[in-house]
C-alpha cells in the first residue's frame, strides 16, 4: 500500500497530490496570507491556544475573514489522525490566503472566500546542535516593516537564510538601524550581566510563541528579563545566545557574525530556560488538547 | 460556445481553469517568484524588449532559473491568439517561481524545475482620469528594501493600495526616510521649474518600463531631467506631477497626499510627454515583434 499524504483543503481533508490552488489564488500572485506552524509532540499540541491567538491577530491585521478558525485545533488533530502521526514528533503547517479573485491590488469586492491549506509531516528532531550550539549570520534588515504579521510574503527570509546557509550558517540574524531583532525565522534572546534581553515587541519581530514562553519561564526561573534590543555595536558584552522558534525550541547559539559568544559552547543559563522548557511542554499542551 | 480562457501552464497552453498549482509551490508558500504584466495593443506589444530584460535581471537576482526565458515574447503572442485578443487593448501576465518542492527556507536541493504560469485577458482602458488627474496618497514606506526585484511577495503594496482605494485614492505613494520613492505599482515623476525630476534606480523603486521610456522622451523633447529623489517636505513646489506604468501609461497626479499639485488639473509638460509617449508606442514595438 502505497502511503498517501493527506491534507486540508477549504473543508476537506483530501490526498495532498489532488489539491489544486488556483493561478488565481491571492496567495500565489499577491503573497496575501497568513500562516501557522504548530509543533506535535507524539500526543499534544505545543501551546496550540497561543498559535491560535496569533493566526486571529494576523488575520484581523490584514483583514482576512476565516469564520472557522475556531477549527485550527480540530483541523490539526484530524491531519496528525489521518497521516497516522500520533506517534511521531511532527509539524503542521496552515495557511489562509484572502482567496482567489481576479488580478486587482485592491481587495477582492465583493470579498470571495478565503482559501484554506493545511497539511502535517513527522520528522526526526535534529538534537546534535542543540548540544554543539550553532553559529549563525548577522545580516542588514531587509524585510518589510510588518515583521509583526505572521504573513507568507517571506521571499526576504528566504533569500537571507539561504545566504546564512550557502556560508554554512544556521540562522540569519538582522539588524535594523543598529539594532538586533530577530532571525529569518526564529526570536533572539541575549544573555548579558546575567539578564535575559530579547528585542521588545513590535513591528520589527514576530512575537513568536516559543519567544512568549521563554520570557515566562525566565521570569519562573527568577531570571531578570529586559525586553529591549541590544545594538550591533555590544556584541561583545553578550555572555549567551540562543535563537528560538517552534521546531527548534531552544537553539544556543555560539557565534554570531563571527563574534564567539561567551566560551563558545552553550551557556548555564541557556541551559537552564531549555530544561524548564522540556519538562514544560506537556503542561502547556493540557490547555487545549484534553 | 462557452468562451474558455487560455493560460500557459509549464510548457503547455490549456484552460485557466485545468491549471493545478501544487500547494508546495514556493510562490503560494514563500512568494518566492517574479513577475511581468505587459501590454497588447490590437497589434503590437509595448516594448516587450524591455520586459524581457527585466525579467531576467529579476531571475539572476532571486537565482531563478527558467532555461526557455527567452520565450517570454512568443507565450505572449500565443496567448493573444488563443484568446482571440488580436484586435482588443490587453494584458499579460506572466510569473515564475522557483517551483514546488518540500518547504524549506533554503531553496531546494537539488533545484527542482521553476513554475511558469501566464494568462491574458482584455480591457477597455479607463482614459476618464487621464483628462481629469487622479488624487495618490501619501504613506510611510513599509516595504522591503529590495523593491528593484519585479517579485511576488507584494502583501505590503497590496495593503497599501487597499488602505488608498478606500479613501477614493487612485494610488498609494511612499515616503521612504523622508523621499518620496514611487507607488504600490507604479513609478512617479514631478516637474520643478520646468525640470522632470524622479527617483533614482535603487533598491528603493522598480525600475518601471514605461518610466524609462518616459525618460528618454523627456530626453528626446529636451526636458532637463534630474533622477532625484524629491523630499516629502518640497512638494509645495511641484508644479506637475504623473505616475507611470504599463497599464495606466502616463497618468496626471493632481492631489498628492493631501497637496493639491498646480491648478489641480493636468499640467503641459505632462501633456507634451504623453503625447509623445502615444505617438511613439508602435515605433518602440516593431523593435521586438515584427
Amino acid at each position: 500500500m502505497i502511503f498517501m499524504n493527506i491534507a486540508f483543503f477549504n473543508g476537506n481533508f483530501l490526498a495532498k497530490d489532488d489539491i489544486k490552488i488556483s493561478p488565481d489564488d491571492r496567495g500565489f500572485i499577491f503573497a496575501d496570507g497568513v500562516y501557522e506552524v504548530i509543533r506535535w509532540y507524539e500526543g499534544f499540541f505545543y501551546d496550540m491556544e497561543s498559535h491560535l491567538s496569533r493566526l486571529k491577530r494576523s488575520l484581523r491585521e490584514l483583514r482576512i475573514n476565516w469564520p472557522e478558525v475556531e477549527l485550527l485545533p480540530s483541523i490539526s488533530m484530524e491531519l496528525i489522525k489521518q497521516n497516522k502521526l500520533e506517534n511521531t514528533p511532527a509539524m503542521i503547517y496552515l495557511q489562509v490566503t484572502r482567496g482567489a479573485a481576479k488580478r486587482t491590488h485592491y481587495f477582492p469586492n465583493p470579498e470571495v472566500p478565503a482559501t484554506i491549506y493545511a497539511n502535517a509531516w513527522g520528522f526526526v528532531p535534529d538534537n546534535q546542535y542543540k548540544e554543539t550550539g550553532i553559529k549563525v549570520m548577522l545580516k542588514e534588515e531587509i524585510r518589510w516593516s510588518r515583521c509583526d504579521i505572521k504573513s507568507i510574503s517571506l521571499l526576504a527570509n528566504t533569500i537571507s537564510f539561504q545566504e546564512a546557509y550557502e556560508n554554512g550558517l544556521k540562522e540569519c540574524i538582522f539588524v535594523r538601524n543598529g539594532l538586533i531583532t530577530e532571525g529569518s525565522h526564529s526570536n533572539i534572546f541575549f544573555i548579558i550581566d546575567n539578564t535575559l534581553f530579547t528585542h521588545p515587541e513590535s513591528n520589527y519581530i514576530l512575537s513568536g510563541v516559543t519567544r512568549k514562553n521563554v520570557l515566562r519561564i525566565a521570569q519562573e526561573l527568577g531570571i531578570k528579563i529586559r525586553e529591549e534590543a541590544i545594538p550591533e555595536n555590544r556584541i561583545r558584552f553578550i555572555q549567551e545566545a540562543f535563537i528560538t522558534n517552534t521546531s527548534a525550541e531552544i537553539m544556543p547559539v555560539i557565534d554570531l557574525g563571527g563574534n564567539q559568544i561567551g566560551k563558545g559552547t552553550p551557556g548555564p543559563i541557556t541551559g537552564m530556560i531549555s530544561a524548564k522548557f522540556n519538562s514544560g511542554k506537556e503542561g502547556l499542551a493540557l490547555k487545549i488538547v484534553n
